[in-house]
């Protein structure tokens, strides 16, 4: 690898914008979460029930999105930077009153708005 | 985005990388897929039924993997660039023999010996 892995004040960054993503995710921010995600046509997200394709795709389904039951533990995180623009950010998680583990991948750029996911996948265990 | 999106060049490069694993996938040429991903502890990939940390265990999984099985057909594909060194590869995709749909997330980074994929995702559409 070329780029420097894991620059501490990249990690700090990226870190900031992850919990940020987290927070609006299980308190239902719909606003936070549509600033986090990439304002592109390119941008991408294959949830567990759903493929979406394009900023306007995933903007929709966060409005359509029922408000309850998002609170989830979050049980292992890895997050790792590729010089000072690009990172991955992967966690498993559990869902309240679930026993299946989840798998949430994102990939972050910065823009020059900040940090934003340009791709996520997120699933259940099989 | 600050970083250029798409050249054609880079994206040309991804594709080639991208086809090359996907070919290699089909006919389980462990050797090439090994060498497509980072061999690094911070590689990472989720799989339909397990979550591999680091190369090492990655690369057991591939080892002990059966090597029937393996043909899919791709439904649609997004290759994304940013700048010259970073890019995003995803698919849809269903096993010979299949109904259910999967996904196939991919980032990756362009180092000094080539593009590799440094975390991929896979699941079927729940």
């Amino acid at each position: 690898m070329t780029l420097p892995i894991n620059l501490p004040e990249v990690v700090a960054e990226v870190s900031a914008a992850f919990d940020r993503y987290e927070d609006a995710l299980v308190n239902n921010k719909v606003d936070v979460l549509d600033e986090l995600f990439w304002d592109s046509p390119y941008t991408l997200r294959y949830g567990a029930t759903e493929n979406l394709y394009g900023y306007v795709e995933i903007q929709a389904f966060r409005a359509a999105r029922p408000a309850q039951g998002l609170a989830r533990q979050i049980l292992r995180t890895v997050i790792t930077t590729y010089g000072r623009e690009f990172a991955t950010a992967n966690i498993e998680f559990r869902r309240e009153g679930s026993t299946r583990t989840g798998r949430q991948s994102q990939t972050w750029v910065r823009t020059a708005q900040g940090w934003r996911v340009v791709a996520a996948h997120v699933s259940l265990l099989g």
